[in-house]
């Protein structure tokens, strides 16, 4: 098909807009591919459409061919299969909500767990149904506290969310893994860089999960990998790894000493520097213990110590994520009036141990390690104390934050840390949703067998700006061919009327081959349909000029910016075979 | 591709659904095309997003093929452009309303008239840019009252709507021509049968408007139409045929009599045939007079009388039509008594025009015509009263009854009413939007010039069940080829390893050509499969069965019932060239 500038809805704007912050935004803007709304709502112009068709087809195509069998849910959802998973509470403020005419209740869906197991649980009565992948490609819904960033963070956007259905853990994992992979082809089509990362499971409740990370500084997301490994990690996943166990034997006993107003851990090394201990001590050689109280759904406030070594911090997204589904808090000063043991700025392991508290330490910690810390009264801390000899934690927990040049927790080299925006996840669920709907199926031994889950995500309209983010350069956009909005801009710079002839003919010859092209037959000058072309971000571009005279086109490479002259005679042939060229 | 019923996610339902009444939604819901999620909400299954998307294909072939560029808005929307047409109350309980986060108020779009005008007036601003012709294929949303027949009336549907703006009127007529031609060929495609309806505006306002009516004894749409012309026009929209005017000369002067406690067209025509008039008086003699009150938008209440013959009803809906976008009522006893000189049931028009009352007749009601009615006092009629002479009317108005055997507009024979569902809309809406946001462009002259607007509507989703309810018959559904889920069913009806491989060869082959397969290749009998083909609907089946082992398949003719047997070796050449012969 043939797209002519002169008729393309489509008015590019020399400056960028206002409120846009990251070059996506301003970009997909600015070339006519998008306009807003209201605050993260987008209209999809020509341009804008054909790309995230683009996308959505090759996402499409990488589900049909792991057995994905395509069905498309509403997005107005009743609410009660969310009270059932208790998600219409969970969600708070994070989704629409609305009533009908008739007063009930109803949401935007953001995800659609409850109704695929509903789904399944309808129609599918026998193992021998099994296994069962099922996804939707559908706009869905978040009422995001800041939407930001045009497209990648939208309110209403295109996800594509698929479902496995497995009668045993085998099958669940064998489903992972095929999405794993659809994900890696459909993000290489893409020419996307990306990362798998360790994940943890979030709202959404479960077991293994990971999560795709295109690279990019503008990412929301942190994650730490290890270069000489290929090891990553989510900043909430990162293992920490773990020093070796060391002998207890002759290690001198612990000494409690007076150190006076040393509440800080800074004020601790100070004290322990002029102490002469016989050695320079730093905070790294301190525990900290920090207090929480911490709530499991439907249960009841308990005192939690969290224990690390004293150059951390703790982490709160790693805090949260170690301890979720649980609500926490730190403790203040009402809770620490109720338990007088805890003498703030001098807690130890031994006082919370000796009053009950559970105690969870840094994976630091292990056997054999030296502490100096709380001596569990004021102005008094204990120096020489022994994990695993002079208290033993109730576990460990990875709350501590993580810093570049750490370890790798495979031991193979330190970690740096990079930002990222997400583009999939997939997760092994369980069973959590299957449970809540007694989700069972005939099994093989004719008893019934409770079904095993897998979801699994990918933001297909949020790709449109990760693509653009990528790869933009200076001049505009650049689209790999694959997603592209044309396959050949064809500039029609020269105003005579046999060169613009030519430019048409081979507009049309292109079209034959099955090529789409933009044919800019605009009156403009040729220096803003350049300016246009380089902004547009077709990777090849055609520019029937002054050379025409003399029988040669110009052949452009939006990627690599090189240019050659290709003789009109065998353009067609030349252009098509070029094609693969542009490419980032 | 070759889809195998063994790993499709599909259950038939031997029994219709107990909340369904029409053909279609019964067979959709057996055959595994949609299920309910709550009213008037339904999941498309593999089966019917297949249907539902061959079906988007047409349409937006059809629409490109006009110069349709396609763009995609958001289906939530913010309130302020809604407030600025008025629509955000017109639309009252019929729309879903909710508020973010923040608490602004936002719709689920039901259609984009506001939004298109916004986006084409921040972009264009030069004649040069015109013609324009925008499209959609989008997810809407209405609050039905009672969502009903399955996806025939949803609450969550597909729509195409596309949006024409133009400098002037020709423009205009000439992309409502476009789209009407556009819309004959994507319906013939589909195999639909349907009328062209004159439409009034409905709620929309504008000019020129055209309904499509597939014709279905479900639908909701009551329309006429002439046989001998092909005239047809929804209820609303039959204009009335005009009788000749009579000339004035000679009629006898009107007389009034006391025609006693006569308040009913039935009571006055019993007293008529009792005293003597010298011929049979009959209902249609007689002239009815409807005492209204009227209120413009922002206007007051005023009074308006209706004049019709007596044998006709005044229909609400051509009432509504005539009378839009004014608000209206029947006066009741209180109205009555605050004005004395309406004498209920011997109202006339010389006391309505002597008191100032707005006064409109039935465009039977011409010059010349001789009518018994109220003379403005109880008890007394006047017999003779002559129009034109007596009285004039200020206009004539399109609000009585319209009868199968009435004259059609052309005078070509009798109208027969019957009843169609919607689905296409095409409307000359002229300036109302573009007026609202001052969508004004630079003319030719260099004078501002105000957009002329069109809009064109599809119900995409709707289209799956009207093909179902035009096509199915008591063995279930049937699938016009261009919509068909699969181009070819092969049912293999012989456990014989021989057959069954010959049946997934002439799978492959079949596939090698582009069609696709739906392959029946569970362990369930013959029987179980032949009713399931049947109740799915792929028109062409091919039976591998019991005269595999003589060479032959048989070729079934989902339309037409007819089967043949074809030899094996020719298969695939023969159903391929068979595809086009299965059609309704």
């Amino acid at each position: 098909m043939i797209t002519r500038m002169s008729e393309l809805f489509l008015r590019t704007l020399r400056d960028d807009p206002a409120d846009a912050e990251v070059p996506s935004h301003k970009l997909l803007i600015r070339a006519g591919y998008v306009r807003p709304v209201a605050p993260g709502l987008y209209t999809w112009l020509p341009l804008g459409l054909r790309v995230l068709r683009k996308i959505e087809k090759i996402v499409r195509e990488e589900m049909v061919a792991i057995n994905g069998q395509e069905i498309l849910f509403p997005a107005l959802l009743p609410k009660a299969p969310y009270e059932t998973t208790n998600r219409w509470t969970e969600y708070g403020d994070g989704v629409f909500r609305l009533k009908d005419r008739r007063d009930n209740d109803y949401m935007l869906g953001p995800t659609h767990e409850e109704f695929f197991t509903l789904t399944v649980k309808g129609e599918y009565s026998s193992y021998k149904d099994f296994p069962l992948l099922m996804f939707q490609i559908q706009t869905k819904y978040r009422d995001e506290a800041r939407p930001r960033a045009g497209i990648l963070r939208g309110r209403e956007f295109i996800m594509k969310d698929s479902y496995s259905f497995d009668v045993d853990d085998d099958g669940l994992k064998t489903a992972y893994h095929a999405h794993r992979e659809a994900y890696q082809k459909m993000f290489e089509r893409m020419a996307i860089r990306y990362v798998i990362v360790s994940a943890v499971s979030g709202a959404m409740g479960g077991s293994a999960s990971e999560e795709f990370l295109a690279e990019s500084e503008i990412g929301e997301d942190t994650f730490v990998r290890c270069l000489q490994s290929g090891y990553a990690a989510n900043v909430e996943a990162v293992m920490t790894a773990v020093p070796e166990v060391r002998p207890l034997d002759g290690l001198p006993e612990p000494v409690v000493h007076d150190t006076g107003d040393t509440p800080t851990i800074a004020t601790l090394v100070e004290w322990a520097n002029s102490a002469g201990l016989g050695r320079e001590v730093t905070a790294a050689d301190t525990l900290k213990n920090v207090l929480l109280k911490v709530r499991q759904p439907g249960g009841e406030w308990e005192l939690l110590g969290v224990g690390v070594p004293g150059d951390r911090e703790v982490d709160d997204k790693r805090l949260g994520a170690a301890l979720e589904p649980a609500e926490y808090a730190l403790l203040d000063d009402t809770d620490f009036a109720k338990h007088p043991f805890l003498k703030k700025g001098y807690i130890g392991p031994k006082g919370l141990l000796a009053n009950g508290v559970r105690y969870l330490v840094d994976p630091r910690v292990v056997n054999g390690t030296t502490w100096i810390t709380g001596a569990d009264e004021t102005g008094k801390h204990v120096v020489g104390l022994v994990a695993g000899r002079d208290f033993v934690a109730d576990g460990t927990i990875e709350a501590a934050e993580v810093r570049d040049g750490d370890l790798s927790p495979d031991g193979a080299g330190p970690l740096v840390s990079a930002r990222g925006i997400e583009i999939g996840h997939i997760f092994q669920l369980g069973r959590k949703y299957t449970d809540a709907f007694s989700a069972d199926v005939l099994g093989e031994d004719g008893k019934p067998v409770r079904l095993t889950m897998g979801s699994y995500g990918v933001g297909v309209s949020r790709l449109v700006a990760v693509i653009a983010e990528q790869q933009h350069d200076e001049l505009g956009l650049r689209w790999p061919s694959s997603v592209s909005p044309f396959d050949v801009h064809i500039v029609i710079a020269n105003k005579d009327a046999a060169a613009r002839a030519g430019a048409e003919e081979l507009a049309r010859d292109l079209d034959r081959l099955g090529l789409e092209v933009l044919l800019d037959d605009r009156t403009a000058s040729p220096g803003v349909k350049f300016k246009d072309a380089e902004l547009i971000g077709v990777p090849r571009i055609v520019v029937v000029g002054r050379g025409w005279a003399d029988g040669v086109v110009e052949l452009r490479n939006r990627f690599g910016g090189d240019s050659r002259e290709i003789g009109v005679d065998g353009a067609v042939a030349e252009i098509a075979s070029a094609l693969a060229e542009a490419q980032p």
